[in-house]
């Protein structure tokens, strides 16, 4: 197969590069390095399957060169910061929905109809059933950054239904692990090497939080990809959660965290149930419908924690990045 | 109150309009014309209370410009055709949620609280509960239109919880009555006035459809803005769904049209559950949320029909528009 992997440069889109070329698929990488890595790629910079483009999705002709060709599109670039959206507020539109609608009106020209997307589960708002299914009563959106994932999850299933196309949907907990650059592990990880007697933690520390790590993510969805299950859909969109069962409260994250770089610091709380506004003081997403598929994570909630600090530990030129 | 009606010139725009003015309001109306007739405002015109801006909400200085000392925004502007969405991929989109963005961003420029806005049914998809409640299972779009509508939502609702405002969200089963310009009691008028003898019927006619007098519709609005449903609300977002309860068959309506036109015409169904891509088979919203406020329809569905035709009929002029 050949496949475009928009945000190939970025933390999971280069996890699934390394995955789709180390067996033996084509891979175009298209981003436009906003948040995405060259260090990332590097290894694959004579590979003769891959082939990396510099280009920015707002640029319609730019994406619309990069898919010919292709089979499928792992459609991964975005703005993925939820907490600083309201500082932006165009941002999650352009990055998010215009963005979407330049791959898909790419997609639909050159006659590609295979669309894997990687959405989130802030798309699910504050639902009142936790663990969260796919089918959760219809959320109100709580934040630009899930308003838009929604809205291009809606774009998404329209296409498939319009054009004969056919949608993979995914909606990740927070993802971790290997080339993680953002995020409460990042920040907190940070914040400790430059001071690891104290730590300013957002709000009280008891929001309840899911973790997944990439490599199980990347399984996930290859193997609903492999497994053709949005063309066995009479609409053509499947959506699956991905995430671990279960929670862990984010001051026991800090106590895993704290661990691996093995510090003491005093916490910091500054109160209150949410971080910021639009954060989700209890978020878990249900992962029964991939699970009864076959997909198991190999990763427990507490290896992913530990697993990204090392990995930021022994790359501590990421902390320099952002 | 002063408050600005986007596509104010339009079918259910201009309706809310004469209602706001009638009960002593002050009302600015922004509208391109694209849609909207300016007959539907001609009354007003003398009126002090009334101000009328022709202007584009892609356009973001000028709907800024238009929302300057207004108290709430009742955002009607839209592009309401879901059938055609898919010869123009780009426009659910722009209109919709391009326009929406712009409208949200000049209320908080200018620090406006209150938004209502008009959505659909059209954003629950193809719902298996039926009738279909405000919080249906979280359900993949069949339509540009639909998803356009629904990430209009999801940025309200998002700006609502981010800045503090409020919003009022109603989904609109077929709206009718009087300055009805588009829909399918528009179209079998307009080709029965052509040809009395035969009707062209898109699918089979078993299409099950909802449809709600305008007048009720406004009613339905104003009592719950009136009353400040969405600013009771946690997160200041309430969705009401506005709609009959039951629905009718459109050969039933057919009928109706017929039976108030004089006309006996022969029916060529192109058969088929939907008549179009994205058509809805069966789509009826319960309305026991707005009902348990003590709203009440004063038109049947019926009614609705009838009223239209008689209204379409006296004002042979909207043929001609469209």
């Amino acid at each position: 197969m050949k496949a475009l992997v928009t945000g190939g440069a970025g933390f999971i889109g280069s996890s699934l590069v390394a995955r789709l070329l180390g067996r033996g698929d084509n891979v175009v990488v298209f981003d436009n390095f906003s948040s995405g890595q060259p260090e990332f790629l590097v290894a694959h910079q004579d590979n003769p399957r891959f082939r990396l483009i510099e280009g920015d999705l707002l640029n319609g002709n730019a994406i619309g060169e990069a898919v010919k060709g292709c089979e499928a599109v792992f459609h991964f670039a975005a703005n993925a910061d939820l907490r600083f959206g309201l500082e932006a507020p165009d941002r999650d539109l352009k990055q998010n929905i215009l963005a979407t609608h330049n791959v898909l009106e790419a997609m639909r020209a050159e006659g590609i109809k295979r669309m894997v997307f990687s959405s989130t589960s802030a798309v699910t708002g504050e639902s009142k059933v936790i663990p969260t299914p796919e089918d959760l009563p219809m959320p109100v959106q709580m934040s630009l950054y899930g308003a838009s994932k929604a809205a291009a999850e809606g774009f998404i299933s329209a296409y498939a239904v319009g054009y004969g196309m056919s949608a993979l949907i995914f909606r990740f907990v927070s993802i971790t692990g290997p080339h993680y650059t953002h995020g409460h592990v990042f920040d907190f990880v940070k914040a400790l090497k430059a001071d690891p007697t104290k730590l300013r933690v957002l709000g009280n520390g008891q929001q309840r939080k899911s973790y997944l790590h990439v490599s199980d993510c990347i399984s996930g969805i290859l193997q609903t990809f492999d497994n053709g299950e949005a063309e066995k859909n009479e609409f053509r969109t499947e959506i699956f959660n991905l995430g671990n069962e279960g929670h862990c409260y984010v001051d026991q994250s800090i106590g895993w965290i704290c661990n691996e770089m093995g510090v003491k610091p005093v916490l910091e709380h500054t109160g209150g149930t949410r971080g910021w506004i639009g954060d989700n003081p209890f978020l878990v997403l249900d992962p029964s419908k991939i699970r009864a598929l076959g997909w198991r994570p190999q990763y427990s909630i507490e290896d992913c924690i530990r697993d990204t600090v090392r990995w930021i530990l022994a790359n501590p030129w990421v902390l320099e990045r952002r």
